[in-house]
């Protein structure tokens, strides 16, 4: 029988969505100063099951996961998003890279190093996103002293 | 609360893993005559997160929705593949598409399709791959009388 | 000789390049609520065999082919777009399909439907995209009231 | 009246589809050393309308077009193709190119150019499929000496 | 010994980077009608690296050698990065390309080409960016008679 | 003068091609047991100048770079390479961080990120990859015993 090949432990069988749910908005909490994430959230109303799936699934199941560090999910999700062109997501977790202890400077090289997989546009397009971003954050640094 | 506004009903959250796996096992048969997806089951063994997440998530959570029907998803799912490039799932979900009743000839439009979005080499290779399949399983047929 | 191999039915051969332009304003019209669609005007000028080759090609020969129902194409097209990340034609045949009937639930569903082949970044910015879509003619409509 | 916009002289209007396969068969046979090219002729029997819009579209209205020297556009075609990761569609291009006068040195630098938009591994990929393709063209002129 | 199979002559690997930069800024100055470019310029400060690599690899080392003229590689350059939907990089590409040049004919030709092999969509959205530069070009030139 | 904008210390823009490729060449032994890579190997003969831009510049120059340790990058290329679709040179870049130290459970982890920004296909295609490296390898070092 098919499913007793899966190499799940029974705990994790029988967990619900719910408890994967609220798992996921504790990595959001975590990754991001403890406020909610303002694109997940504008998907709730009318795309209520992506938003679920962001959650329980992105979220809760996969970025959750013991077996790699934060600060090396970031920086491998920040060359993805990168690589592939995904600016605005690259932003969101470059920013919970920051949020997290991870320095501007790694940033810069892991963009850098996206020139030798992806080439030079999507590097350069990614150091423009990453230069805005880094302006905002020290802007709003600058208001709240 | 964050998570009051996540728009699934009671019945969804308190669904279990177990459940959702049992519904992606369940979308599997459905598709693949009853029999066990090889790509899938190859998983197990190394890689059983990743397994687990295409039987309960892919195939549990949004292969199961019933808002779109099968032949629509299976269709726009062997475009989606087709136009990325990525023909070995395309020749799965045309062989699941063709096990529920889309013609040979429904498969070979939505290939004809993808040349506007897409260009001419990815329809071009879908093409060749489609005409194995269509080959290997009139050989099958051939055998079985 | 190579063109007597080609499977066109005669009829077809000797259709004329204003017969295809045509067919394709046809398309366009069906699609379109009757009138002239923007982005393909707007080529005209500049582009002229980009405009025509859209018109007598991608929906002229391509889109009006009778083999794969209207609704089911549009489903398919907007899946790819959302998936190659090309949002602005995705809004473009979303809005096609939203004219033809097909609902707004199944455009959503389609775009879930993408996160498997394609991941999530891809399917929240086609979740924005539509958003805004739905907005826009549910502005429409309470304006023409 | 939307056709009277489209900038076409009224002649290639009146062109029909049969004159457009016959002028693809032209451009096939003038950059194939005036033999049929084998990925196209296997599409015929399953694939007829791909065939027919390969020859007709692809080939007949936009390869032959008088803008671009055959030179330029080959070696564009060539430089897109291996940013794609589309090596098979890049080999027979290449192979286009070489029978037209463009130099093996040409190729190359073409490709050395494609890591800078589309990455190393994109360029590499490229560089042995275009290695193969140089020395079975030597096999065979050793061959027919 | 590995570094004795490098096909490199003695004279090159002896250069020095400040030479290699040296070269990309008179690469830069050749195609950006002798100012420098203002992508380059703004990474200068943040992300002095990628402004490094980008002048000494991407510009003094591949784009200055001498195997492919200057007019081909613009071209297939810009075929690339619409290929890529890389729409920005593709204008600064075109606007060189029309510098040394190029006319808008051959640049319309190219976009043209691009939709066999990757579609419409990006040859379309190609095409608009294509058609403001000239826009932007010709109130330019009207401005300084 | 551009030049001078050039955040690059005197004692980088001093270095000659030949250092860098010397650091290119540790680089690799580095990662690869102290023996050369095949890949970069092959392309020598036909292909000099993308085997040296590979040498000095994606492994001498981004690949040295002290600001991401080996682990950090050798992760962050694999998740890029797999969120490509460009398993040959995320198998290469696996055996290289196994090679360092990286784990097999660390890879797993990377690749079952990937499902997040690239989708399933990516991820499962990297996952039989992986596999087979890590079978080969266990051979390798059983043969060895």
């Amino acid at each position: 029988m098919t499913l007793l090949l899966v190499g799940l432990p029974l705990a994790a069988q029988s967990q619900t969505t719910d408890e994967r749910l609220r798992r996921g908005d504790a990595v959001v909490r975590s990754l991001n100063n403890d406020v909610p994430q303002p694109t997940l959230e504008r998907m709730r109303q009318e795309f209520p099951f992506l938003a679920e799936a962001t959650q329980a699934y992105a979220l809760g199941d996969v970025w959750s996961r013991p077996g790699l560090d934060n600060r090396t999910r970031q920086l491998a999700a920040v060359a993805v998003f990168a690589a592939m062109g995904e600016t605005a997501f690259m932003r969101i977790h470059a920013g919970y890279a920051l949020n997290i202890g991870v320095s501007e400077a790694e940033l810069k090289e892991t963009i850098y190093m996206v020139t030798v997989p992806a080439g030079f546009p999507r590097a350069i397009a990614a150091s423009h996103v990453l230069a805005e971003l880094f302006a905002a954050r020290r802007a709003t640094v600058g208001e709240s002293r």
